[in-house]
């Protein structure tokens, strides 16, 4: 049940979503949580304001980046803030009434389907089904009690819509963590220029010119700026163009990062700084 | 229906998949057709060398990479020998005794619902139902005949499973192409080295340094090769380290190329060459 007080962070999924978990990390407790249907949604209550902040998934160790939210990112006036790792760990929940050998069918969102694909090749009477949220798909067990179905979702999920755990961390892999960002009204930064730890997400395009991306990189690698990540992604309207996702080693407000960005400035026909954060453990 | 004769080329969907017209487009006529459920099984074709050829969409301009075909693309033993790029529409198609003010879900591929969203939005009377397949989802409709349902696909699926096209060209942006890679068990290179518009995809992995992408880009850069495409995807086990997917302008047998290529391999710590290849207009 949403609290009365505290800061509101909108995630997208159903209350126990790994989202929601991800931010009692980054924030800690007297939260007011605001689920939404989609990342879409999100974005949308930023837009409006309406919320102090939100989580949001970026990537995953298996999975890959988060397009949908990569994208969203680019209009949203916000700032990335922080960030935090989840070890991602799915569980076949069904209701109570539910036996383990009736299960003829499986909910859950089509990222965690496809991380347990070992457990459908094991089982191949158990059809996987596409739904939109793995919390969601629980809570929708919750309210219809669909005979001989499961869902995929996390332990937190189980215990809030009274699921039973029938079989345990049913990933394909352990090594699956999912990253996530805080976003935030206020841009943060150190106070000092020597905080460790600190990273900055940035995305910008270039014209489209040859050894443009290679400029650009240069820009860090030629002060010794380590890059974490680089993402590409389509530029929608301009067929194979593509905006540039990186981030880099080092907080904004260090003088070798200004200079980095201020270098990149003369190469990039279009850029936006996302924030900088540091990572809590 | 599967003809008996022709070059024999697996593709993921039903008959009437985008990724038909593609290997039509690079394959021309009398081709056999193995359609497969998903991704994973296209290459489980391959893997046993069951077919000539495998056509597979690689990425589109508003969604981005296909990124099980790129991870997909480094066990595979077939090589990249052709690209072509389609105009993706999207109709809105029913069975012929449906009427179009008494429809209410629609399935498709999830990628083709989120790419017509305004549609959805336009009809909020219309809920959108993820399906494993664009023509599937005809082909679905046809031997169900669910009631007050659509199906979101190819003009060809529509013709080819009876459908009734209720409402053209229902994506939000027309800017909408995919790009196909044909991939074939023999390597193909150009006769002579000058050959025009060759290009060569390829993928890597490099230690974990700083500056190791920018040294690996600079092979390219140097030596004026120009790069149209560059991707990062996650290794599997390996958490936030990463795996590169270049494609570069030149056949991989010209000198400059190869010479990269040299360059590039004594700062990777493994690489891979996908397949040099031209462009079907």
């Amino acid at each position: 049940m949403p609290m009365r007080y505290g800061r509101s962070v909108v995630f997208q999924g159903e209350l126990g979503a790994f989202s929601q978990s991800a931010a009692q990390k980054l924030l800690g407790d007297n939260l007011r949580f605001l689920p939404c249907p989609t990342f879409a949604d999100v974005f949308d209550v930023l837009k409006q304001k309406k919320a102090d902040h939100a989580v949001i998934p970026i990537e995953n160790t298996l999975h890959g980046s988060v397009h949908d939210n990569y994208d969203l990112l680019v209009e949203c006036d916000y700032f990335v803030t922080g960030e935090t790792k989840l070890r991602i760990s799915h569980q076949l929940i069904t209701m109570p009434e539910v036996t383990w050998r009736s299960v003829k069918q499986v909910f859950s969102h089509p990222v965690a389907l496809n991380q347990c694909r070992r457990f459908f090749q094991k089982y191949p009477q158990i059809k996987p089904i596409p739904f939109y949220d793995t919390a969601g798909s629980v809570k929708m067990l919750q309210e219809t009690r669909t005979p001989a179905s499961g869902a995929i979702a996390s332990v937190t999920a189980a215990s809030i819509y009274g699921g039973r755990i029938q079989k345990r961390d049913i990933e394909d892999n352990p090594e699956n963590y999912t990253r996530f960002f805080l976003l935030s009204k206020q841009r943060k930064a150190p106070k000092t220029t020597a905080g460790p730890g600190w990273k900055t997400s940035l995305v910008f395009s270039t014209p489209n010119q040859p050894g443009a991306l290679f400029k650009a990189l240069a820009c860090f690698a030629l002060r010794n700026i380590s890059l974490t990540k680089i993402e590409s992604r389509p530029i929608q309207g301009k067929p194979w163009e593509y905006r540039f996702y990186l981030d880099l080693e080092g907080p904004d407000n260090s003088d070798v990062v200004k200079r980095a960005l201020s270098n990149l400035s003369e190469l990039t026909d279009w850029m936006k700084i996302l924030g900088s954060y540091q990572s809590t453990l």
